[in-house]
């Protein structure tokens, strides 16, 4: 260990990733990306840029993306912030707003780097653990507030649980905060389109309020870090001008993550898919004994039914049969299964050896 | 302006980057970039790349490019991260190694972003000015220690001079100061080879010592943005698994990295048409009156003639020709003109219109 690493540093431990197999066999359904492979309109914009493209800084502010953004969301080009993954517009809310000392406020269980960013940030972590049926405490802002809480990361529609928070609970939490409040937006393309829940009026009505999204998921673009925040431009400016790596999002991912977002009608197509066999799969493991939480995302989270096989096992038998998914060894979650939606086929394999497994 | 925005933040001006015009007439010789465009490898690569392969996560570590870099610098995998441009690999440094408060130590004039990057971090800035002839004082280390400075940046080849330092001398840096050195060789496949300058075997003999590279300039690739940092594996081990963000290089800049870095040939062969043209175009720049120090970069630092055109002017002309080149407006640079070497055909256009300006 150096003797130049800082105490923060030194203290915490790391995110833990997911696998990421490198092999085409693996039945990959571990780390919620898309069952479906991006936009045909990508593949062109990959066949459509040179080398030569590359050779010199890209637009520093990813300003035509931020555009199209902008304009999709009926807002201005100054309440948008293109960042590398959402894994970046987190840890720039935290450098932007978080100074060391003040505190960092969750809901547990949620998504772990939140606490791995705290640490860096050396920002303490204040968190409530979700109610039974995953809502959120009534008392949440009183207590945040109490402890000072700069800024709460709310996953929503949630991770790991896929429950949906409505708008109308958002608007009185950030009401109530004394502290922003970002909303970890990086599944809210798989809503169903019925709920009509659209929280970025949110940030026109609130000057506390971030809101989060990505290609990773709807875009079907994990590959390529790509993610942007929306707000007031209070909160987007000085991300945008002091806060970001000066150009922190390459030509390449410019390019193809505009043309991936011009295809919406590819996107949304997606999106249905693996609505469909969301509630289809949710159908199948429940017929197996598993019980679930209403999703509105591209995962499961399934207790596994009361028997001779634990979670984990369950885990390491898929596992050894070729399928991925993700087990979280802790309170309130090591009795359960975090399913990522497959292809259909996909999905049907992941039944048939669960049966198998549980011997049914 | 937010009221959540950090002190720090708030009391603080961002980065200013060089222009980029989009047009593809402009001659731009302002940010350094290589005239040359990268490898036909790397548009081999592209066009072996399919959207397909970015619905999946990145390799977390981008080993397979770490794996080939550690060969190339006969030091191990875990001598090496790789960081999304120079800039990620210089924030992460501050971010491992300099809590808040712990002074980071520059010579001046120097690199912009160190500056930024330090009042991000929330971190004081000591600086000393290079001495007339852009050598080192003999005290730096001894007053940076005096001032607690726990990371000291250093460009070398130098920016904006395009000195170089040599091994000896960093050696005897490492040695005296108490913090860290980062050596930043943005530039530093543009030396001439005959001088056999190599300071990577400083990371074996130093717990120190940490080397920045790119992929900006030496493989033509600015619009990628790839870099790494070459460290003992107590100093680079808390980056990789900790301070970085968990994906922080895509799928594809890992690919297309890794072709520019398997074609060797072709790199060092724009480097040494470079080091060519650089010395003809400072031939031709001294003929007009400019002073210019030996410059072992793809940039010259050059000193207009004392004359009716400022510094300024020359380069308000030159822009208005068509011609950028950078122009930094602060005192001890506010007389020169940084010029980034173009083809010969650019350099001679550019010579062409700084004989019309100064008419001669």
């Amino acid at each position: 260990m150096s003797r130049y690493e800082r105490e923060n540093i030194r203290r915490m431990d790391g995110y833990t990733w997911g696998e990421q197999p490198d092999d085409n066999r693996t039945i990959k359904l571990n780390t919620n990306e898309n069952p479906y492979p991006p936009s045909p309109a990508v593949d062109a914009a990959l066949q459509g840029l040179s080398a030569a493209s590359l050779r010199t800084y890209p637009q520093p502010t990813s300003d035509p993306l931020r555009d199209k953004l902008a304009q999709h969301h009926a807002v201005e080009r100054d309440n948008i912030v293109v960042t590398n993954g959402g894994d970046e517009a987190l840890r720039l809310a935290l450098t932007t707003f978080a100074a060391p000392g003040m505190a960092i406020g969750t809901l547990e269980p949620s998504y772990s780097l939140y606490p791995v960013l705290a640490a860096i940030a050396d920002t303490p972590v204040f968190s409530l653990p979700y109610q039974d049926n995953w809502t959120i405490p009534a008392d949440y802002a009183q207590q945040a507030n109490e402890h000072s809480v700069r800024l709460t990361c709310l996953v929503n529609p949630q991770a790991p649980s896929g429950v949906l928070t409505p708008v109308d609970e958002l608007r009185r939490l950030a009401d109530s905060l004394e502290g922003l409040l970002l909303l970890d937006e990086a599944y809210i393309d798989f809503i169903d389109p019925a709920l009509n829940h659209d929280a970025t009026p949110l940030i026109h009505e609130h000057d506390n309020v971030l809101i989060l999204r990505t290609f990773s998921k709807g875009y079907s673009l994990a590959g390529l870090r790509l993610g942007y925040l929306i707000g007031c431009d209070d909160l987007i400016d000085p991300i945008v001008t002091k806060t970001r790596d000066s150009y922190n999002i390459d030509h390449v991912s410019q390019t193809l993550g505009l043309a991936a977002f011009m295809d919406q009608n590819y996107a949304t197509g997606t999106w249905q898919s693996v609505r469909e066999a969301r509630e289809s799969l949710k159908l199948n493991l429940g017929q197996l004994g598993f019980e679930i939480p209403p999703s509105e995302t591209n995962f499961l989270l399934a207790r596994v039914p009361e028997g001779n096989e634990s979670a984990k096992s369950i885990y390491e038998q898929l596992k050894a049969a070729g399928i991925l998914v993700r087990f979280f060894d802790k309170p309130g979650l090591n009795d359960k299964l975090r399913i990522t939606i497959g292809t259909p086929e996909q999905n049907q394999q992941l039944v048939e050896e669960l049966s198998r497994i549980l011997k049914l």
